[in-house]
C-alpha cells in the first residue's frame, strides 16, 4: 500500500528550513504597537549587531541628554569647574553615569544643589538602565534556541515493516553531554484538504501518534517511530498522493536543558521525498572496551536496507513497546 | 438541536475582558498582610508609574537615611571636610552609595573610623538594594504577560456541522515570528446550577475537550474545536438556555515563550452572543510565488458560511482528527 | 456506609502544619557534605537574618583579606600614601573594593605594580563575589514559596452525596489578581498499613482521583472533589476505620505564577476529624451592579448542610463533570 | 518463573555512574562549531577551575586591550598625564574598567576627545562584559544538577510477589526539608536486540509502566513499583536472560526545585545482579513522641526478607494502588 512517487509541483519551500527556522511569511496585522507593548521580547530577539548598535546609541543618549543640564548649570552657576564646552559636559556626565568621578579639576560644587541633584538622578537612572539591559543581555545569551541547535535530527525518515505493520521513524540525537529533561516529541503532519467552497482549502496539523508516547530519553541517541495503523491519517496513502496533498511531516522535539531549566524546542520538517523505504538506521551505540558505551555520530543519518521479514523478535516480551502508552495501533494486543 | 436566542437580562459584563484581564472583584481577606508577605510579586505586579516613583523614594530615602550620621560625624568631628551643611551631606551621601567618589574637598578622613565604617556599610546596603531592585525590574520587564498578548483569539466562535456532529470552534494565532513550545489551548464552560437551597448557586467550570487533546502549534494560525457529542455538557442545549444558565465560554491558551522559557497564558471569554451559526473560518494560509507560506492575520477574524454537505472528505484518512486522543465524539471509530 | 467516630490515639500532628510546612524530621545522613555540595540551594533557604549576617561576614572578609598585604605594601615600599595603620589599609580596600575610589591622599603610586595588580584583582574578585550574592538574593526574594502563601485552602473537607455517590470535596483559592498557569490539584491519602513481620508497617500514599482530572483554573474559587466509588481506596471505610490506620489527606495545589513563570507548591492536609459530613461549600461568586463578578472570601470556609434529594440537576449535561477526563468512578457513563 | 543468573561477560560500565552521569563516549561530529554557537551553555559547564581561569583572562585582555590606545594617546597628545609606561597604561585602564577613578596625577585632560571617548566605551563595553558573565555565574551557582544530588535511589532494587504479581521496586528520597514539586519518576529499560543483519542490533529503551503513573510525593521517602504482568516487556524473563541482552533498569527522577522552580533530573541505573529477589524495604517513617514523623535515612537501603503469603491486606480496598492510573496489569480489576 505504500508506492514511490516522485517530482513537487512548483517550488515548494518546507515549513522549517535546516536550522529549524519557520519558512513563514506573516502579515495583516500593526506590527509597531505590539511590538513595542512586546519590548523586551522585540529586544531579545533583535540581531546581534542591531543589539549592539541599540545598547550603545542607549548609553550615548544618556550621556548626551544629562549633558545639557550639566552645561547649563555650569555655565551660568560655575558648578561644575572644568566644564568650559559641551563636550566638556558630556565628558562629566559620562563620568558620573558610569560613577567613575576621577575628580581632578571636575569636582562639582557642594553647594549647587541642582548639578549635586542632577549627578544623583543621573546615578539612579544609569541604574534603572543598567538592570533593563542586564536582563536582555542574560536573556539573549541564554536562549535555549541556541541549544536547541545542539539536539539532531537524522537527514530522511525511514519506512519499514514490522510485523507486518509500516513504521515511519525518524532518529534523534543530542551532541551534548548534559541531558535534556523530560525531552519529548510530536509528530505532526501538515495538510491541505480542500473545503466548503471550490477554492477555500483548509490547512490543519494532525498529530502522528508515535510508540512509547513520545517521551524519549536523550542519553543516547532514540528512535521514534509512528506506526501506520488503519487509525494513522497515512493509511493507505501513495507517495503520489501525499505530494499531491502537499504533505509535510513536522517534528518536534520538545524538552528541559538540564543546566539552565530552560525550556527547549528544536524542529525538523520531511517531505514525501525525503522518506527511504524499506530501510532502517544503522547501529550507533557500541561497547568500548573500558565498558562504557560509545556513541559514533558519523553514523547518525546512515540507513540500511532490511526486509519484513528480518525484523526478528528473538525474545518476544523485550520487542514490545511500551505497554502503558495508549496503544494507537490495532495489532491485537 | 441549536436554536438562536437574544437579549441578555441585566449588565453581565464577560469573565475576561478583550485584554485579557479577569473582571473580577475580590474582597474579605486582609490584603496588607498577604501582600507584605509576598512583597516580590506585589511589586512586579505595581503599575509602572507607582513601581517608578517607590524605586526613586527608595535610593533618596538611602541617601537621606546615611547622610544623618555623615552630618553629625562631619558637624562634631570634622571627619569629612567640605560637609559643612545636611545638604552637603546628602550629596557625600550620593557620591558614596552609587560609588562615584569625585574626591576634591570631599574625602573622609582616613583616622575617623565611624565615618569610614559608614561608608563601608553604606555600600554594602547599597548592593543589596540594588540586588533586590534589579531583581524586580528585570521580572518586571520580561513579564510574560506582555508576550501574551501577542497571542491572538478570533472574535467570534464558529458552530458547524461536520460528519453530523456540530463543533464549536475558534482559531488562535501567535503574531511573532518565535516560537510558542508546549502550546495547548484548554476550553472551559462556566455555568451557573441551583444547589441545595433555593437562593444558592454553585459557580461551576467544566472542561469541553477539544479535538487533539488541545496541542496545537502555533507556527500557524490553529483551529481549535470541541465537538458537541453526547457527552458533551453542551449537548441539547439551546442559545436560550445557554444565555438562561448565564453560560460564557473560557478558552486559555498556555505555552512557553522560546526566547525566555516564561510560561505564559492568554485568556478569552465568549458569551452565546458571541458564536456565529453554520460558519467556518475562512483560509489564511496561502503558498507565496517564492515557496514559501504566507499568514494573511486580516482573515484571522473572518468566517465564512457553510452548510454540513459542504464539508466533503476527499481523502478519507487524512481528515481524521489525531487518533492518539482520547475519542471524545461517538462517531463509530 | 460512612460513620463518624472521634478521638485519636496519642499525639499525632499533621503531615503539614497551617503555614504549608512538613511537620517531618530528618535523620541518617551527612548534612554537611551533602549541603555544601548544594551551596545555591543551602544559601537560598538560610533564615534572612542569617543570610544578612553572612551577606555581611562575606564583604567584611574580603575588605579584610585584601587589607592584609595592602598594608604590607604600603609600610615596606610606600606604594599607597596615607596608608600609615592597618585600619587605613581596611579603608582603602574598602575604597577599591566598592570601587569608589575617593582620592584625595590615598592615591596608589602608579609605579608599584604589585598594589596596583591587587586593586585589580580584588576589584575582578569583588565582581564574582557579587555576582553570586546577586543570585541568591534573587532567588530569595523571588522565592514561589511566598507566592503559594497567597493561595488558599478550604478549613474543612466536606462530604456529601451527589447522585448517590459520595464526594470528599475541598475548595482551593487564588486571593491575588494574577492568575496561576496549570494550576492542578493533587490528592493524596496517607496510610499506615501492616506489612510483612509484625512490627513492620508501611508509610504509603495513595492518589486520589479528582473529577475534571484535578486541572483547575484559579481565576475564580474552585470546589475539588473526589468521588468515592468503588475503586476508591477510600471506599466503605468508617471513620473509625479512617483514624485507626492514621489516615491523612494531603492535598497539593500545583501551578506556575504568571508574573514570574516560577513553579509553586501549596499544601494542605485533612485528618478525618476535619471531614464534615453532608455538607456543602456555600455561594462565593456574585453578580455586582456594574455587571462584574464579585468573589468575597469571607464565605470560603463556609458550608451549608445539604440532604441527598438537594443536589438537583434541572439542567441534565450541565451537571456532568468533564468528559474527557479518565471516568474514576462507575456511574454507568 | 524468575531464575538467579551470576555473572557478567566482559567488562560492562553501568549506563549511570553513582554520581548520575553518564557512562558514555560520543564522537563523529564538529564539536568546535557547536560548542562555539551555544557558547552560554558551554561556559555553564565548564569545570570551576576553568572558567575561573577564563573569567580572569576576559578581564586581563580588557585591562590590556584598552592600554593600548590610552599608552598610544598619552605618550603623543600628553592626555592622560601620570601615564609614562605601558604598565601606567594598564593601571589607568584598571581604574576606567572598574569605575574606581582614584584621581589624583591620572586624571584625563577633559580636552582630550578620544581619551574621554575610550574611557566611555571602556566603561559600556565592561558593562556588557559584566551583564554577560553575571548571566554564566548565575547559572553556574543555580545549577539544578547540584541540587539533584541531594536526591536519593536505594542502592539495591527489590522483586517481591504482591497478590501474585511479582513487582519491581526501588525507593527514592530527598533528603532536603524544601520540596520537589510535580516531583515523578520514569522506569525505562535498556536492551541490546539483534537486528536485521547478523552483525547490527538495536539498543533500545522502553518505558516500565508504574503503579500510580510514576508520580510522588517527595515529603516523605516513596517506594516506586513496576508490576510484572503479561504486558511488561520483562514478564517471562529469567535472570540469565535479562544478563544476556545487556539488561540494564534506568531510573529518572525529575521535578522542579520549589526554591528556585529550577527543573530536575536524578539518575540511577541497576544491573539485574542489583535485584534482590523477594525482598521488601524497611520501615523507615515512624512518629517520635512529639508527634511529629521521622524519617531516618540510615534505613534507606535496608531491605527485608518476604514471602509471597506475608503481603497480608487486612484493609482490602486501602491496599490498591491509584485507580486512576492507566491500569498496567491484568489482574482483573
Ligand atoms: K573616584
Ligand atoms: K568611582
Amino acid at each position: 500500500n505504500l508506492g514511490v512517487a516522485s517530482g513537487s509541483r512548483g517550488k515548494k519551500l518546507p515549513l522549517v528550513d535546516h536550522k529549524g527556522r519557520m519558512n513563514v511569511e506573516m502579515t495583516g496585522f500593526p506590527k509597531g504597537f505590539l511590538y513595542y507593548n512586546d519590548l523586551f521580547h522585540t529586544l531579545v530577539n533583535l540581531k546581534n549587531w542591531r543589539f549592539t548598535a541599540l545598547l550603545f546609541a542607549v548609553y550615548f543618549l544618556l550621556f548626551v541628554v544629562f549633558a545639557i543640564p550639566f552645561y547649563i548649570d555650569a555655565r551660568h552657576n560655575r558648578c561644575i569647574p572644568g566644564v568650559r564646552s559641551f563636550l566638556h559636559a558630556i565628558w562629566f556626565s559620562v563620568q558620573s553615569a558610569l560613577t567613575i568621578g576621577f575628580g581632578g579639576e571636575m569636582v562639582p560644587n557642594p553647594d549647587c544643589k541642582m548639578s549635586n541633584f542632577l549627578v544623583a538622578l543621573e546615578g539612579v537612572i544609569t541604574l534603572l538602565v543598567n538592570y533593563s539591559l542586564l536582563g536582555v543581555v542574560y536573556a539573549r545569551f541564554s536562549r535555549p534556541a541556541k541549544r536547541a541547535g545542539t539536539l539532531r535530527f537524522s537527514r530522511n525518515m525511514v519506512l519499514y515493516e514490522e510485523d507486518g505493520v509500516p513504521c515511519l521513524a525518524l532518529r534523534v540525537g543530542n551532541i551534548r553531554k548534559h541531558q535534556i529533561i523530560e525531552a519529548h516529541v510530536r509528530m505532526l503532519v501538515a495538510i491541505n484538504r480542500p473545503y466548503a467552497a471550490e477554492d477555500e482549502s483548509v490547512f490543519r496539523f494532525t498529530t502522528l501518534p508515535v510508540l512509547g508516547g513520545g517521551q524519549v530519553f536523550l542519553g543516547l541517541p532514540a528512535i521514534v517511530a509512528h506506526p501506520i495503523t488503519p487509525s494513522s491519517p497515512l493509511y493507505g496513502l501513495t507517495f503520489e498522493m501525499m505530494e499531491q496533498c502537499d504533505m509535510e511531516i513536522l517534528v518536534l522535539l520538545e524538552g528541559v536543558d538540564a543546566s539552565t531549566s530552560a525550556k527547549l524546542q528544536a524542529r525538523a520538517s520531511y517531505r514525501p521525498s525525503d522518506i527511504k523505504l524499506n530501510c532502517c538506521f544503522s547501529t550507533m551505540v557500541t561497547r568500548q572496551p573500558s565498558g562504557r558505551r560509545a556513541v559514533d555520530f558519523r553514523s547518525f543519518d546512515a540507513v540500511v536496507p532490511v526486509t519484513p521479514s528480518a525484523m526478528r523478535r528473538p525474545l518476544r516480551s523485550l520487542a514490545f513497546p511500551d505497554a502503558s502508552s495508549p496503544s494507537p495501533n490495532g495489532r491485537g494486543r
